[in-house]
């Protein structure tokens, strides 16, 4: 058994890139991800997981067809399976993503920003 | 579906009880609970589930049979399923705990401190 505490603000410093999460722990078959946003993500839907956001720093919108969410430092959000959402952020957020191990960042969308999957940091 | 963001002080502020964990969101049947803690717990296990702690405020201790780990704010543990332990806080300490619905905070073990499932705030 690993006997460290897992520090969020250690981990966020270890990677710049945007849209690119990175795995920080596993409980059972879920994953908890860090992710640096700015900018627009991509509509997607992820059709057999909710997916929860938590923001660390800063502020993200979660845009879904009919309205938008605003995220800040200590805030955070479910998204129900199957519906579709972007992602945004006017300056850098910093946020954590937890879901079933092996969800795509993109979802069911094909697009240039889908990231590698289970990168650990 | 619900479109307001979750905010962790606010949902803080609604309660004041040690060691009585509220429900604030469910990601699959998986649930987000705060809890605030102060003094000891009681040594048990989950047999069936890992369990996530990830401090919002103040300062913690989990308590193993052969070491302790510390957890301060933005930081987080995996206490893997079926091993022993015991929290600690010597001042009020706020956090998070991530696991399946239905686990009973002092899993195995027989106890006053055994809290009242699935409370939401």
């Amino acid at each position: 058994m690993k006997t460290n505490a897992i520090n969020l603000a250690e981990k966020l410093a270890k990677f710049s890139e945007h849209w690119s999460p990175r795995v920080i722990a596993e409980m059972n078959d879920y994953q908890f991800k860090l992710v640096k946003l700015q900018g627009e993500f991509v509509w997607h839907s992820h059709e057999h997981t909710d997916e929860v956001f938590l923001v660390v720093q800063g502020e993200m919108e979660i845009g879904f067809r009919d309205c938008d969410v605003v995220l800040r430092a200590g805030e955070m959000f479910v998204v129900p399976k199957g519906v579709e959402h972007i992602t945004r952020a006017s300056s850098e957020c910093h946020a954590m993503i937890i879901e079933p191990r092996g969800v795509i960042n993109t979802g069911e969308a094909d697009s240039v920003l889908t990231a590698q999957n289970n990168v650990w940091i």
